[in-house]
């Protein structure tokens, strides 16, 4: 267990409660998550309660709330990096006023981190949308509604298919969303994406987090991979680097499986119900990976995940133990 | 227009509401409403009602009733068959007790045939079932159902995964029959067919008609057959020889778009919707098309087609008239 001081249970259920909004959203992107996962931080460290007195006392409610995001969430990577860079930054912190200043630098470094991220990417997207085209979006990405809002901001005419993403249906929210923004969108089921697809210039996704092995997003991305590459359309995921993840980290996703109701909420006996979330994409199947430092592929991530240095209270073998 | 004799309107109005009932079926295979075809053409051949004394008048009628049922399900082709059928039978009768028998002979010659197709399918398909392995089923097709639960009924034990079949979900049919006749079930959502399918011996699906481009299905078959395809599983089509067509009757599928809000129901401006129903599965992604004469493969198919003789008033030329 954490040698960090123990906490009250109060500070706990106040914490989860804080976190609970979090593991209940099925429509937000791993981006937008993270950005709400920076004022959950916040108010843990201004501790309006005053039950947390000591800076151990606050890094043990940091780390509670940090290991509770990633439970919540494992498949999202931001939320790992946000909590492991909070972690890390509070380490060597001796009083709270030390604490508070190293606590909302990383924060605020992560916020401007992930929105400059969104701002480059939307402009490297930009050049992947044809004018007159019509372009593929899957699920709900902040980073996908940014790319494309700006490109209709900046004065590109093109049209948008998506589909709804079974069983959450987040790509209804894309469509009302971009629809909203003055893009043209045409909608239709997962299963139908066979008969659009081949109509589309090309293809994009968001994604929760990218490894050696590939990329992770919502489930039905493999299977549209697979179409874009039969119909040659190029296949994009835009991710900001916050998103690299080292391989132990990366499989965390699978533990992801969200109550069978959510597929079926009255299926008769001797069914059983299987809702996964998240599916593997391998790089090979993607045009490339649009991060703030280009267009990436496979064989450029390995500098990403070497740099990657994990706070000992988020390493896996300490989760487990 | 029709050169047979011209129909009350009180007659084109009950035979209409025999049919909407087929028009509004989602749920159901091609066969399966082929059978309840039957019976509707029975029941205007009765003429209860006694307002179609003449035999013209019952010809006009009964040709009412298949352009009818083919505008309902223009994908299913045995409707096409039956309808066929029953009008060639009928058009040399003279009085109304030759036309009886003649249309009562078609209309049970093709019942026959429907029933010895869907026995000898699943005796060939019982050898394509491994003990003890997962089995992908697709849609709804009753010629799957009774393939699967003969080859329980002769004690092989398997599983089958199945998916919803969005939107109208038939997927749950199948699932609800299958458990009920003591096949253990999984089910899941369309866009994680490729988190099972990889664990599958086979993959079955029905049609609605096949010619000589491939195999028509509910939509999703494609991105089914595409993934079977990526992940080496074999995928056969169920199908008795009734559902061949020719080129010309294939493309009518196309025509069969339904109402956007069976997609979304409250979609916000600006968002168009699309609800095609099928898709084209080439012959070249499937392991085969098993039918009562055997495992056909897409060059096996010429001949069947050379053999259709389309009833005048079935040519699409005609009905385009």
């Amino acid at each position: 267990m954490d040698k960090s001081t123990a906490l009250e249970s109060p500070v706990k259920i106040r914490i989860n409660e804080l976190i609970q909004p979090i593991t209940d959203d099925l429509l937000s992107g791993a981006a937008e998550i993270a950005l709400r996962a920076i004022t959950i931080f916040q108010g843990v460290l201004a501790n309006a309660e005053g039950d947390l007195p000591s800076p151990d006392q606050k890094k043990a409610a940091l780390t509670y709330t940090a290991k509770g995001l990633l439970d919540a969430q494992p498949a999202m990577a931001p939320l790992f990096h946000l909590g492991n860079d909070v972690l890390l930054a509070i380490e060597p912190a001796k009083t709270n006023e030390e604490l508070a200043s190293l606590c909302n630098d990383a924060l605020a470094n992560f916020e401007k981190r992930l929105c400059a991220s969104a701002a480059t990417i939307a402009d490297i997207g930009y050049d992947l949308i044809d004018p007159g085209e019509l372009i593929f979006a899957y699920s709900f990405s902040s980073t996908v509604v940014s790319c494309l809002l700006n490109a209709r901001a900046r004065g590109r005419f093109f049209r948008v298919v998506c589909t709804e993403a079974r069983p959450s249906m987040e790509g209804r929210k894309l469509a009302s969303r971009l629809a909203s923004g003055g893009i043209e969108v045409i909608h239709t089921f997962d299963n139908a994406m066979g008969l659009v697809l081949g109509n589309c210039s090309a293809a994009f996704m968001g994604c929760d987090c990218i490894a050696r092995a590939g990329v992770i997003n919502k489930v039905g991305s493999w299977m549209l991979a697979v179409a874009c590459r039969e119909l040659k359309v190029p296949l994009y995921a835009l991710s900001g680097t916050e998103k690299f993840v080292t391989d132990e980290r990366m499989f965390e996703f699978e533990r992801h499986e969200r109550p069978g109701v959510e597929v079926w909420d009255n299926a008769p006996k001797g069914v059983a119900l299987l809702n996964q979330q998240f599916d593997l994409v391998p790089f090979d199947l993607l045009a490339g990976v649009v991060t703030e430092n280009g267009i990436l592929k496979g064989k450029d991530v390995d500098p990403y995940l070497e740099k990657i240095s994990v706070h000992r209270a988020l390493k896996l073998e300490a989760a487990l133990s």
